[in-house]
């Protein structure tokens, strides 16, 4: 074994070159054997093994600060930067994340889980070497999905401008999660059929056939150049960059060669590689999008072990409710930032192609796209995760609610979300939008409570966010018809005179447990399904002050969470409250339940805390 | 007079041709005449009547869809629009607003403010057309400097990739609001020093000499294409484009004639067009920065009508501040989104021109390059306008807390900012920040406090949120020698046993003013300067449970704001509570003062608050 005498990069240069693939077969495998007892990220790591021996051949970490965007597809660099034994443990509660970590290893130069900054960080990186004097390289990586994301571009656009010393290696698997869908990726094939094409074709035709042999290699040289003007490189090259490439992202030794030469060359620099997600991996290979990120699987059939669920997940849910609903109302389109098959939109897709947008990885256009489709009388459906929403906080704010467009805000993912740990959880939503004008913000107890809230959001005509959280539901069934729920209407599910508790989406569960395990102890609790965090229901407020102990149950952070906007309706009103929310910092990775119960969203805590009005 | 028989676009088609040149004429004057008077922004204004006339001149609006990105340019397309006599108003409270608007006219069918937007929103109104099925254009007009920002690279992205019917004019007038400091723009100068130019050049020389004149034409094409290498266009082609361009934005009967041939065409289109900014006012076109956005102003001198006053704002003092700290601490560096002079970085800018960048419209790079820089030691002053921080929330979340990185980031215009109104009013930056953990958040009482302020957060290593206001502060002098603040320590300023009264940076002073007032009343008062809202002071609240009564002013919202925040820790104890605060809506233009007073934030509603409780 190789990989065993590798305890930092700087063993990995005493490697012979020629032994290297060995060594990649063998972080292959580790890969697999863990990934497929843990789960995680699995695609885009084997992708990028060959990619991350050549980087750490050739350039000198920590010393080098080498930025992997997204952070996903780290494995390999963990595992040759020292981390080999916790890697066993890897997304594991207590063990290490699956992202890069600053606190981690001094060989993870920046954090990272969302997709595009690996750019703005290594630029940054570049400045201050620049600054202080000393000569560290800045490697950015960065795939070909994040380089749709605005702000990847702000940062291309500013490194050309500044000529600092950075390389961006860009990670070309034709992928990203799903498929790649900017007009960057798709400019070859189109360009071709295109009138200036042909016509440069010919007239180059026609200079070629009188051009005499001594000449020859001039006029090769300019074919290079036009040949040049229908490839995506120009775009790089226009921007300030020096462009090599596209060159195969598995050829170990051609990469390990191609960085050296570039390590020597000053300025902005962009080498274009071209890799499989799931290399090596067959069912990967095949299916990559399946294999973007995985729970454990068995490593011979690429299978789940997990039995086959009659449960949908949440995502599923709203998609199959969206395909229904669009079937009535040809207004209603659906759009998402990458993420098709993460929010359940497939189907819609799949019935509805002109009305489904897959904006690639672009929150802020994918928000206010949804609001220029809703100011000409269109319903959009813009499905994203709670945290990558954070991404279009302006864009909800400035375009959508400012303008009161009739735009519905999926916010998929709310809460928390288990082994990705805290760059996905989605702990702030309800705190970020809960300040935003004229936003209505709503969760569902449930499945059918759900398509009760998409249904009743159409009808509203206003701006609604509807938050719901990863994996499935408990299970209602989602029934034919749909039940108009006013706006700001919550429900009391349980009637008891001692304490009030209040839930919201997926703690109304909680709510009800903990109200009937009360009943243990002699303390008879009302339950209500708040329903809306905005505007907040006067009556459940009336309910709780006659009551006059209150305890929210939320899936959010406590600061400007729905506990702390009950709080100041009941202000001066003497009622006992208490906050059973997520604490002030990022939860880390770990079992979505034990994570759950650990920063004190459980039953348990529920009941503690009804115990504990109650005597006052 | 022409302008005065427009009522709406019907009205301009029946204007001859050659009498255009007039009618912008009289537009312009008319522009200069109010925003002499109200104040507004010119420069951008003057640049672009010539366009506004071709463009209705030739579109249909509001069955063609016309859609201003920023929206501060679109003076000439309101007077063209039917709001001659209001646009007297322009800017005042009461009056309309300085933007586009969807509930002024249906000829504003998007709504703006922040940059960046106008491609999205177009791409929306295209696609919802061809679901329609109806035929009406959608066209954005953006600027070299809005273009820079990451969403309208997405926005261009996305629009290439869907083929839809779309004309983006990117209004060229090479400024932006600083000079605009992108690669794409510096490309052309940068690349004809390259190899790769004096190569192409070379080689076709040597294949032109032996050219023989049968064969000139297909050479002359080819050279025209050779040429488009070193020329920003290709860009624009590559994303799927068809562009044409540049043309003289001021020529409008050549405008007219290209925007004809570009309404006949399918599919995304590109019109670049060269334009100056102030066009026709010889102060505007002298000094475009300073006539960005003006205050009332002489017609003939250009000069403001203000005696120059002794005081700073906050903004310029903040920057003598860093100015004075970088001189001793060469790690700290300044970064600005195109807001160099509007931050007051300027002089820093001068002093430490390698330590100072300007990433243009970009806020979201910004902040994550500074993120970069400090992971490399260095310190960072990230200064943005608290309404464009929105645009970086992720950001900040994400590469900077996440990682409690020690970036400071000064939130510039935080509070009611007047004219611009609602889209340039801060009133969300504590409600968005407060629930960031790992962040401090802290505001100061006055102009020596900023510089303690910036004095502490640089030793506390920490990522820090600096609050100030638009504007003058109260005119305290910087004092030679810096005070330390340790984290969270607030300050009593007036003690008095019936009340606490908390201020929060800007209103501190209304604090104390009312505590004055509230003496008449024989009512003591005791004033704490919160300065920070995260953490909130420990003992600030044990004071204030103490005394039993308390009201908390702050320049935000009351969702999530400060308030709120300390209403939390005041949980159960009885304490009552009062939070004066900004209503839960968009506050619109109109005088910084007066629409603070119009919503809550004054002298006289803290008293009355005081007053209130006093009773309890």
């Amino acid at each position: 074994m190789i990989l065993e005498k590798i305890k930092s990069p700087k063993d990995l240069k005493k490697v012979n070159k020629k032994d290297l693939p060995q060594l990649a077969l063998e972080v292959k495998e580790r890969i697999l054997d863990v990934v497929s007892k843990n789960g995680g990220h699995l695609a885009s790591n084997l992708g990028v093994i060959d990619l991350t021996i050549a980087l750490h051949y050739v350039y000198d970490s920590p010393k080098d600060k080498i930025v992997w965007d997204v952070g996903h597809q780290c494995y390999a660099h963990k595992l040759l930067t020292g981390r080999q034994k916790e890697f066993e443990n890897i997304r594991k509660e207590g063990g290490i994340p699956g992202f890069t970590n600053r606190f981690e290893s001094e060989h993870d130069p920046f954090g990272a889980g969302h997709a595009s900054t690996s750019i703005s960080a290594a630029l940054g990186m570049a400045c201050s070497e620049d600054i202080k004097g000393s000569d560290g390289k800045a490697v950015a990586i960065i795939g070909d999905g994040a380089l749709t994301g605005g702000m990847a571009l702000e940062g291309l656009n500013n490194a050309g401008y500044l000529q600092k010393d950075i390389l961006v290696i860009l990670n070309d698997n034709r992928m990203s999660i799903s498929d790649n869908v900017g007009a960057l990726s798709e400019t070859t094939k189109r360009i071709k059929n295109t009138k200036a094409y042909k016509e440069v074709k010919n007239d180059y035709h026609q200079i070629e056939k009188m051009c005499p042999a001594s000449k020859k290699k001039y006029l090769e040289n300019l074919k290079k150049h036009l040949y040049s003007l229908f490839t995506p490189e120009v775009v790089f090259t226009k921007l300030g960059f020096d462009y090599t490439g596209p060159i195969d992202g598995h050829n170990i030794l051609k990469l390990i060669k191609t960085l050296e030469t570039l390590k020597k060359k000053k300025g902005p620099k962009m080498l274009h590689i071209i890799t499989k997600k799931g290399k090596g991996y067959k069912h990967a290979e095949d299916d990559s999008k399946s294999f973007h990120g995985v729970s454990c699987f068995n490593l011979r059939t690429g299978k789940g072990s997990k039995k086959k669920c009659e449960l949908k997940t949440y995502s599923d849910s709203v998609g199959d409710i969206l395909v229904k609903l669009g079937e009535k109302d040809k207004r209603i389109v659906t759009i998402s930032a990458a993420m098709a098959k993460g929010c359940g939109l497939e189907p819609f897709q799949n019935k509805f192609p002109d009305r489904f947008f897959d904006v690639g990885i672009a929150e802020q256009h994918a928000v206010t796209f949804a609001a220029g489709l809703a100011s000409q009388g269109m319903i959009p459906y813009v499905a994203l995760y709670s945290t990558f929403l954070q991404r279009a906080y302006d864009q909800v704010l400035h375009d959508i609610a400012l303008q009161k467009l009739p735009v519905i805000i999926g916010v998929d993912r709310a809460g928390i979300c288990g082994a990705d740990g805290a760059t996905h959880n989605g702990q702030f939503d309800i705190s970020f939008l809960a300040s935003i004008p004229n936003l209505i913000i709503c969760a569902p107890k449930d499945e059918n409570e759900v398509q009760d809230l998409i249904y009743s959001a159409i009808k509203y005509k206003l701006p609604v966010a509807i938050r719901y959280p990863r994996g499935y539901g408990p299970g209602v069934c989602i029934e034919e018809k749909k039940n108009f729920i006013p706006i700001g209407k919550s429900e009391i599910l349980k009637k008891g005179k001692d304490i009030v508790i209040i839930g919201y989406g997926s703690t109304v569960d909680l709510a009800m447990c903990a109200a009937t395990e009360l009943e243990d102890y002699g303390i008879k609790a009302t339950v209500i399904n708040a329903r809306f965090a905005k505007p907040i229901d006067e009556n459940m407020i009336k309910y709780a002050k006659k009551i006059g102990k209150v305890v929210v149950v939320e899936e959010n952070t406590f600061i400007g969470g729905l506990g702390s906007m009950i709080r100041q309706k009941l202000n001066n009103s003497g009622t006992y409250f208490a906050n059973v929310a997520l604490p002030d910092k990022f939860v880390e990775h770990g079992d979505a339940k034990v994570m759950r119960d650990k920063n004190g969203v459980s039953i348990k805590n529920i009941v503690k805390a009804c115990k504990k009005l109650y005597k006052k």
